[in-house]
Parts: C-alpha cells; structure tokens; sequence
C-alpha cells in the first residue's frame, strides 16, 4: 500500500496535532452532485450503482475531484446487511428503500443467518479494493454500517418509518425476539466492518440514524449495548496505523457520555448541540464530529463561512475535531457552496 | 360557568397537592377509537370533522367516555391558523396536511394578514363554548395552537417535511424574512389562544413539533422566543382560576431550562428524557408533563402497567406531574390498553 499523503482525518480521530481541522462531508457523494446523476443514470438503479465496484469507485472519487476534502467514504447503503440476508431491499421511486419480505416474528429471526461478508457482501468488499487503488495514498478511506438497531427498524417495518410503531412494538412486546434480532445484527455488522477493513478502510463508522427514537434505558439496551460489542469486536490497526471507529446517534446529543464509554474513537454530532457543550461533556475521552447543520448550505458564501468558524471556534485550538455536517448533505445544495464550506474549514481550522 | 367537579388536572400544572397523577392522552380523540372512525366517516374529510362544532364536540367527548381521563382537548388541527391566513390547507390521503399557497419569499409573507379568531376562526371559539357546555364541570377543557416556528415549517415546506431544506434554507439566507412571518404567527396564536381561553378554555397548550430540528441557537432565536412572546401576551386567568400555559417542543430535551424560564406553567416532555432528570434540571420552575413512549401501548398490560409505575415513581410523591404520552397516541394502538394506562396512572399516583 502506498503512503498516505493526508492524515490529517486519522489524526484528528486519534486526538493527535494536526496542520488545520480535516474535512468531510457526510454524503459527499450524492445526488448535489451532476457527475454523481450521471453516473448513476448510467447504473440504472441506485442498488446497481452500489454493487458495481467499478461505478462505486468512480461516484467516491467525484466530490474529491471537486473539493479539498480530507477523507472518501466508500459508496454503499445501510441495507446492505439486511439485503444479504435475503430481505430484498429494493428502492420504490420518492418512497426511499423497501424490503420485500420484512421481519416481524421470532420464527422469522431465528431463519435469519449471518451473512459472509466475502460472499454475499463481496461487492462492497471488492468496491473498497478498488477505490483504495485509486485513492492511491491520497486521502483515507471510511467504511461503514448502519448499527443494529437502525437495521432492524428497516427490517421490522419494512422500509422507512415515522413512528416506529412496529419495531418499537416488538421491542417492548416480545425484547427477546428483538435481542435475538440485535444479536445476530451485531455479528454480522463486525464481520462486515472488519472484511472492510481488511480491504483497505482505514477507519469505520457506524450510523445509528434511529437511536435517537428510544428511551434512555432503551437507547441503552437495544442500540448502545449493540454498538459496544461491535466496537469491541473490531480489527483495530491496519498497514501498522491504528483504525479509527467514529458512533453517530442522530438525534443522541443526550447520551453523549455513555456513547464515549464504549471504546470508541470518536462521536458524530448532529446540530442540536453546541460543540463546546459535547466536548465538556465528553472530555479528553474521544474525539467529535460534525456539527454543521445542513440547511446552512442552502444560504450564502458570507452566512456559510460564519458559520464555520463559529464552529471551530467553539471547538478551540486543540486537535480532536473532524468538521462534518450534522447529517447527510441534501439534494438541492449548490454544489459551489460545498467548495466555500471545505476551504472556510481549512482556512479557519489552522493551527498557530 | 358550572363548578369543576375533577380539578386535578389543572392543579398539579400550578404544583398543588393532588389525590393522585392526572393524565390526559395527546390525541385521545382519534383514530385509534372505532367512534371516532365513524363520527369522522359522517363528516367526510378531516377538516369537516374539525369545522363543525358539533362534531367537533362529539369526538372531543368520546375518550372520556370510555377512559377515567382528567381533560379533555378541543378536537382540532394546529394548522387552522395558515388556513384562516388564506394558505388553502388540504390533507391528500395517506400523505398529511398540505397547502395549496405555501410561502417562499418576503413579498408573499407581507401580504399575509393576522386572523381575527371570532371571524375566521368562529368554527374553533364555537367547538370551545360547545364542548364546555356539553362537558358540564366534568373536567378542564385544554385548548392549543402549534407554535410560530412549527406552523412555519408547513407553511414555507408546503406540507410534511424530512429534511426541512425550504424552510431552514430561508431562515439562513433570509433572516428578516422568517422572523416578518413568525412576528405574524406569534400575534395569531396569541390572539387565537385568546379567544379560546375566553371562549372556555382552562388550559393552553403550544405544540411545537419541530423545534427540535434546530441547532440551539436558531431554537432559542426562532422559536422559543417567539412561544416566550405568546406566554406574555396570554389571558392568564378566566373564570377566577389561573390559566396554565404548557410548552411542548419534541426532540427539545437538551433546552428545558430555557423553556422553563418563559413564564410558562408547565413542559411537556417526550420519551427520550427520564423524568427524574428532567426534574432535577428545571426545578420548582415549572410543572411536567409525560412522557411515556406512545409504543409501549402495543404491549401487554403488564408491562404498561409496569411502565407507569417506573415513570411516577422517577417523578416522586410531590405534585407537579401530570402524566401523558410523550407524543399523540399511534392509530392502531388496541383501546383496551389505554384503559389499562389511565387505570394504572391513578393507582400507582396515588398520594398517601
């Protein structure tokens, strides 16, 4: 493997000096971007796109063609997992992701079995060995996952949900169907993880999208507890650096502690809370991620660029902070704003 | 007026001694009840149901005929408001509230007026007098209103939104135009709440659904301010009794000590929060409202009931609670179960 020429966002992760705060963009690639529809209109659908190593490595590569971001995140869904497992995860135009055939019993569960990440997942494995060629030490490669609880909120419904009924139904109705459920997610999500890795990612993220619907105790018990195990079940070094693991709770600001207990290296942060306050709250434990709230792009280079360093600047001088979204970055964002927010971030984070 | 017969409800808002833990249900006038199902079924649309004061009245009364509740709620929507604005609210099947005129510039938010609520609103005022009389003394009557920052949302969005890029992308990059339209909102709602209160209402109550969307500081610019400004200009006292005033911002959690220091009577509070703490955070400031997760109504009896007791026993023995849901209750919760809720919270609040 090449040397890395940036490792300013391991770095960051590791809580180690850095040059200037690193950079990058939670759906950096996506839909904002022309050559990403065109790309994807060559694919077909978006689930050909994710499985076409060839085609996931050029959309990765597109928004570092653009910008001065400091990481490429594998392109991939969340729902790869579950797809492996033989839900048939398909997309329903305008209506998000879908399975065909939803889980909603312990008979169900129990038929599930823990996918082989070489096997059934090798296109995302294969699609991490090619874009890490390509990258060609430039930058750092993120694999990621959803975490259990999200996946199974998908596999419980059956696609996307506003209030969870059926998922949060069977958690509080029949737990031990749900744990089982977790069980064999957190399995499944470690072996997917760690195949990544061992094909090149050089840190990983899992994204609870949903764990911020739950209850403290809730929370607790059927998405941390999860991630914990997962953490620790993770292959932690590779080419002799260490990989680092980054948890995102959306909507988790209130849990912060208890995320920065599980072993982790750092947390992702949505909007809701302010960057001084997390770092209080988390101390010296790991390092954060995040905060911008997405919307900020759809306004001006001034309000963008004010934003950002208000931002950093309640970050404070020292290393710890990667700069990111709050979430993914939306649709109809002007893609020349992203070049103002990836040079404020650089231009503002520099170290004295 | 008739004297109040339960008066429970509105003295644990003012944190005066109670015999036991009221509760009232948010929705408990809705689907979930076959009666409700066929008054609605009678009236044609939704909004049919709400213009007429008479059914209106109906499926107001038909929980507490059922369950042993300690108030009812003026059966309505909270986006009468944009509608008596000219905004030509519609709910398109299976999709939510839509308007046919949203509001996308400052021109446009120039031209709206603020309703008069006996004029434009008369259906509302008629529905709180109607259901006063028809409720005899039995319990309070909650009146309410969506809060400015919310009814924004549907009114520039046009309708639902997930990722709320029209409406926070105008307030990034128009300030002055979402604060013209939230001054206009934040006079309706008080006027309208007004007129309620006048009308008979003894509580109030503003929901603000999507507060929790916003970073801290757009929270406490663009929405909280403008709720602190209603509690300000609101008829505090009606029939010799004070008038309690109830905020509830859901996802609002991290910002409770900021709430409670409005002037309000009380926060409701949503599931993601426990009890004990939240108390511990606002103090004697403010009474509390909640805040269990509407999905453990899908359970068993003997985990709601069992729920329950951990939620009253996390708030404790003083007066200050009134319990509720932490969200409206889901369509296809089995009514049986919200008996074994009401039941159980007035066993278990009971005061020795």
């Amino acid at each position: 493997m090449s040397t890395l020429k940036n490792d300013r966002f391991l770095r960051a992760l590791l809580k180690e000096p850095v040059d200037t705060t690193p950079i990058w963009v939670m759906r950096q690639a996506g839909r904002y971007l022309p050559e990403y529809r065109a790309s994807r209109a060559k694919a077909g659908s978006f689930m050909d796109l994710c499985t076409n190593p060839d085609l996931a490595c050029e959309v990765t590569m597109q928004p570092l063609e653009r910008y001065d971001l400091d990481a490429a995140i594998l392109f991939s869904d969340i729902l790869t997992i579950p797809d492996a497992m033989g839900l048939g995860l398909y997309f329903a135009e305008g209506e998000g992701p879908r399975f065909e055939r939803p889980v909603r019993s312990m008979a169900e569960i129990k038929k599930l079995g823990v996918p082989d990440p070489e096997q059934e997942l090798r296109y995302v494995t294969d699609a991490v060995r090619t874009i890490r060629k390509e990258l060609d030490g430039r930058v750092p490669l993120i694999g990621f996952s959803g975490s259990p609880w999200t996946l199974a909120t998908y596999m419980v419904e059956g696609g996307s949900s506003k209030d969870f009924g059926k998922v949060k139904g069977m958690l509080y109705s029949d737990p031990k169907a749900m744990h089982m459920l977790l069980d064999k997610l957190a399995e499944s999500v470690t072996s997917y993880l760690n195949a990544q890795i061992a094909a090149g990612a050089q840190a990983v993220m899992i994204f609870d999208t949903w764990g911020g619907t739950l209850t403290q105790q809730t929370y607790q018990d059927f998405s941390l507890a999860y991630m914990e195990k997962i953490v620790s079940g993770l292959t932690r070094e590779a080419d002799g650096r260490k990989v680092p693991v980054t948890l995102f709770t959306k909507g988790g600001a209130q849990w912060l502690e208890k995320m920065a207990m599980t072993g982790c290296d750092a947390l992702g942060l949505d909007w809701t809370i302010n960057l001084d306050e997390a770092k209080a709250r988390v101390g010296d434990q790991v390092a954060l991620q995040g905060n911008m709230d997405p919307c900020v792009l759809y306004s001006t280079p001034e309000v963008i660029r004010e934003t950002v360093k208000g931002i950093i600047d309640r970050f404070g001088a020292d290393s710890g902070h990667v700069f990111n979204l709050g979430h993914g970055i939306h649709q109809h964002i002007d893609p020349e704003n992203v070049k103002v927010l990836v040079d404020a971030v650089h231009e503002f984070g520099q170290r004295g």
